[in-house]
Formats: C-alpha cells, structure tokens, sequence
C-alpha cells in the first residue's frame, strides 16, 4: 500500500441525529490531506461504550497509518471515548500522570476544586501520551498501537482544532513523504465571518488548507491570522499554490479593509 | 432490539478530502429522525467499488431496518455505488425496464439522445424498484434485501431530497410504531436564505425535522413552502411540539417582512 491512508472516527449522537453538521470531520480531513494523507473513511458512532470501541476495532483492521477521532472526550459520564479506545486495544485505562498534572494546574489557576468527574479526564489507555488542549480542559491522547498512530480530540471545535495543531507539531511521526508547505499572514480590520465566504471559495479553488484564527475581537478590532498550507510531490508547485492563493486572499483583505501584514 | 434503527452511507471523495461537508448526512439524519428512526452509523467512503460494496456488507451485517445512501448514482465512470450494492447483496446489475423507461421519457423531452453513458443509470440490482426523480436525471434504487431496506439516492443535494421524499411517501415499508405529525404553511416575501438562521435555531430548540423549500425566485418574488414534521409515542406531545414551532417560525417570518398562507 503506497497511501498515506487515515481514517476519522467521529463520537456524538448530536451528529447522528442530524442537529449537528459534522464539520469537525472536515476539519480534520482538509488538514491531514495539506500534509499528504488521504482520508479513506469517515465513521461516526454514537456515545455509546460498544459502538465506540467496534468502530476502532473495524479502522485498526484496516491498518490506515493515522486515526483521528473527535468527541466524546470530557467530564460527563456520556464521554465514552477513552474507555472504548482502552478496549479495543486491549490496554487498561489508568490514570495518566502527566495528563493529571495538566489537569491540576488548569484547575488550581482556575480556583476550581478538582472533583472525581474532572480527575476523569486525566484517565488514559496505558501507555498513552497526553496532548495539550490550551483552549480547553481535556487533554488530547495519542497512542501508537502496532505502528498505527492514535489521535483522540475533544468534540469542540476550536478544542478540537488546538489538540490537532499540537499534536501535528510535536507528536505525529508516521510523516507522507510529501513536500509540505505553509504560509502565514495577519489581517487587521476585517471580521472572520466577513472573509469566511472568500476564504471558502478559495478553499475549492485551490483545494488547499486555509484557517484564519481569529486573535482580536471579532466586532470591534478583528485581527486574523492567516495559514495556508498544502502538499505536493513537486515542492515547487505547492509553493508557487500556495502563494497564489495568498496574494489573492491579501487582495481580497485589501478590498474589505483591512491592512496586511507578513506573519 | 426494539430501536429502529437505521444506517446513512455517504459515497463521495469530495466529502473525505474536505472539500465538502456532509450536508446530505445531516438532512437524511434528520428527516429519519422525524419519522421515529434511530441513526446508528454514518459511513463515508471512496468512490471506489471495493469500499462502497464493503461499507453495504458492514452496514446490512449490523442488520438495521433501513440503509440510505448518497452518491455515487449517475452517468460518469466515477458513479460506483449500484455496481457496488449489487456486489455486496451478490444480485448482477441488470437493465431495469421501469428505470430505463424514466430515462427515455425525461431525455426525449429535453431531446437529448439516449447514449449508453446514460443508459447506464438504469443499471440496477435484480430485484430494484427505481424510485422517481423529479428534479434530476438518475432514478433512486430501493431494494429490499432480506427484510432490510436500501434506498440509493444521488447525491446533489435538491435530488437527494426528492428521491427521499418520493421514497418515504411511496415505497418504505418498515415503518417505526411512532405517531408521526407535519404540518406545512406558506411564507411569501422572505428570502430562504433570511430565514436559515433562525430555522437552524428552531431545529435545536423543538429537535424537529424544519425544511423550507423554495418555490419562487429567491430575489424578485420568494416563496418557501415550509415543511415542519416530527414523531413520537406520545401523539398529543408531537402535535403540540410541532404546532408551537410553527406558531414561532409564523412570527419570525411577519417580523421579516413576510406573508403566511396556511398551507
């Protein structure tokens, strides 16, 4: 098999009852394939101990080099993701020391005692290393199970996006033997949602990664990062797409309003 | 097991590379729902032979009452997913005369010739019934195999739904012992696309199945006939639910400008 083949495994009824739209699985796929993976399959099961642990066993089977999963990792006794992992690997859920004390610093900075439901999050399949979530509270967990690298991120979405950036930074070994290729820019004084459109056409114009993280305040000083990311073979092709594709977005920035400046 | 449980299969490359988010997921989902089905999976495959017959194995293994597929149904080499199905449930594709009827019909009144890539969309498994088109090209496929149904839609959105509506009020027979209630009325003077936000509001709020559909022209003149619908054990609850949400969504649209017609 020459495909950089992953998989995403999405936990949440919400998604299965049609309330809400899984663009968390998007998310992932469109970041995983800037950097040469291609996704074989998207999977999404409900909170449920049984169908969580199947649908791990049933993406391992089919030996992909990645799983990511998103949801059911959090405090309430309906997350279920660590625990169905831990049993379709085989490895028991113990209390993971470094994620305990993540979880010990967030919540004394907080002022927050630290309950039983909270100590929960820092439960982890043996051997696995726990991943920085700095918007939220429950760490991320990467396994690598027989060569297979496991990734398992929280349900919300801008949680989400953190634990993936970390993990995609400083974890992911298994690397598509790809040329990977990003830039980055800031856009002061346009709303994200007034360039949300644009950036969508882009997206399926140059079938690229493109994330703006909002750093300012969305109404009275927006202040956008920008990356725009992709991979290729040819490492002079994605370059030359990339920056493309952010001369136009800086144009259209422009045009809106908002001044540029080189990140 | 007394949940009526039923599965989604989504074939498509588009939406596994990101590039598109699942919105067709999301709207079968949620008009099950409203019919009292549970959804117990949501797969998304390749356009690929082997994946589409592999994800019908896996799903009609888990034996839920009904599978419903989007994509993959039309005239292109790409257009997999009849091939597929009839590989998993082992019936040869065969020319169905009703669906190769449809076709004749639909292009000699456009006056397009009947060429053999188009003839290709009457390929169906033995056994099919071809489910009607209104707003597209390729019949459905419903097929009952060994008490499970299967219904096959395309996988543009406005066809999908139409498949899906013909479907529910014409062919499904495995029907969840749930009192189901819809009610439909008129907004004239309201874009759609002013109306989405506040209908996605709604559908979190009453955990309805909301659609409006536009049958004016969007700018000069719109028109959305609005479909509210939803079920329950509980006949007098479901009725209420979906007469209350109708009563807000009738003083939404006044507030935007607009005029009701009970429908």
């Amino acid at each position: 098999m020459n495909e950089w083949y992953a998989e995403i495994i999405t936990v949440g009824n919400e998604i299965l009852s049609g309330r809400t739209v899984n663009t968390n699985a998007s998310h992932i796929a469109r970041r995983l394939v800037s950097i040469g993976f291609t996704i074989r399959r998207i999977t999404v099961v409900m909170d449920e101990l049984d169908e969580i642990k199947q649908a791990f066993i049933e993406s391992l089977s089919r030996k992909p080099k990645l799983i990511v999963s998103t949801g059911g990792l959090g405090p309430t006794y309906d997350d279920k993701t660590s625990e169905g992992l831990s049993l379709a690997i085989n490895r028991p859920l113990e209390l993971n020391q470094k994620a305990l004390q993540m979880l010990i610093e967030k919540y004394s900075r907080l002022g927050i005692q630290l309950t039983e439901e909270r100590r929960k999050m820092a439960l982890m399949p043996q051997g696995s290393i726990p991943v920085e979530n700095e918007t939220g509270i429950a760490p991320g967990i990467y396994i690598n199970y027989q060569g297979i690298e496991i990734l398992v991120t929280p349900g919300v979405p801008r949680e989400m996006e953190n634990v993936l950036e970390n993990f995609l930074s400083r974890y992911l070994s298994n690397r598509p033997n790809k040329k990977y290729y990003e830039e980055n820019f800031i856009i002061k004084g346009v709303m994200e949602s007034a360039l949300a459109p644009y950036v969508k056409q882009l997206v399926k114009k140059y079938d690229l990664y493109i994330k703006t993280h909002p750093k300012g305040k969305e109404l009275d000083n927006p202040l956008l990062e920008v990356q725009i990311a992709g991979s290729s073979e040819n490492e002079e092709e994605i370059k030359k797409k990339v920056k493309n594709c952010k001369k136009e977005l800086m144009e259209i920035g422009k045009q809106l309003g908002g001044s540029i400046q080189e990140g």
